[in-house]
């Protein structure tokens, strides 16, 4: 798992060995089991995931009281209630495992020691930063402009996997609708 | 105008004088008339504007046609639609001066060179970075997850000079309610 970690570093920076090994030990395993919980609403985040096998959901509980899930990593990708992450106050989110899955996190301590200490962190976390703003901007303002047919088509046509790997159940909630509206729209498109 | 600027850099990285020359001598300046539009939604916005007198908003249409205002800066603070900036296509957003204004405002180019050419400015972008997505992610999750009352309430603790200082008209599509449920707010609260 820590080699899909380092790929997946190294995408972003150019690193010496003995930074990426700092890098690298700050991140520890953790597995999850189905349905886990890993961040309650109201909790203060301190993790950063990366995803080695399985898939976690980052959600929220809209004013009707219904989840509404804003992201979802599978394998090879970073998540982490960020606003939370960020300022280190309670998380306004849930992150939960949607399969058993294999973890590797990393403490908003060591995140931020990093960012001290190798110039070259500073640079990853600006381009984590810069796609989680426009992910998230572009996630929640479909929910306040597009209607649910339009948010469906754009899921279909960006992230095809949400729908072909996860049950209906999550699924409405990626486009907060009712699973009723998904099994219509899934008959008609 | 520029001393503002320098003073608003320097709160957050530092720079040598060398290097903020540089830094400043990107910024241009630029008068803009009360409700004057900066940047039209669909149009790839190539500038981030920092407001050295007036007052700019950031605005965007909802699903029922309304406008709703995400984003207002006043004196001393930096504004964009930052999902273009980033990534430089079309914008979602619009941006109006609300006052008239004295803006300096820099290029996508001239922004990312200095990145790649002054290392603290990395560190001020990742600032930046980090105060848009927290503002921006509590912004339009007020949206989904408040209602309209508690939004009010939000917005006279985080943010009184918006009521204070602008038309009902605008504060309505701050807090993305028609002006008369305002009206109503305003009396009660």
């Amino acid at each position: 798992m820590q080699e899909q970690l380092i790929h997946y570093i190294r995408r972003f920076i150019t690193v010496t060995d003995e930074e990426l090994n700092k890098i690298v030990s700050c991140f520890r395993p953790l597995e999850a089991e189905k349905n886990e919980l890993l961040v309650v609403a109201g909790q203060t985040s301190q993790r950063t995931f990366f995803v080695g096998k399985g898939c976690i959901r980052i959600f929220f509980i809209t004013e009707e009281g219904q989840e509404a899930t804003r992201y979802i990593a599978f394998e090879n990708n970073m998540a982490t209630a960020l606003c939370s992450f960020i300022s280190n106050e309670p998380s306004l989110e849930f992150i939960q495992a949607l399969e058993p899955s294999e973890l590797l996190c990393i403490s908003h301590e060591d995140f931020y020691h990093l960012l001290e200490v190798i110039p070259a962190w500073e640079k990853f976390h600006r381009h984590y930063l810069e796609k989680a703003y426009v992910n998230n901007t572009n996630r929640l303002m479909s929910f306040l402009t597009l209607s649910a047919k339009e948010r469906y088509r754009q899921v279909l046509e960006v992230n095809p996997e949400i729908v072909r790997r996860l049950p209906n159940k999550i699924v409405a909630t990626y486009l907060n609708i009712s699973q009723e509206t998904l099994s219509r729209l899934k008959s008609k498109i």
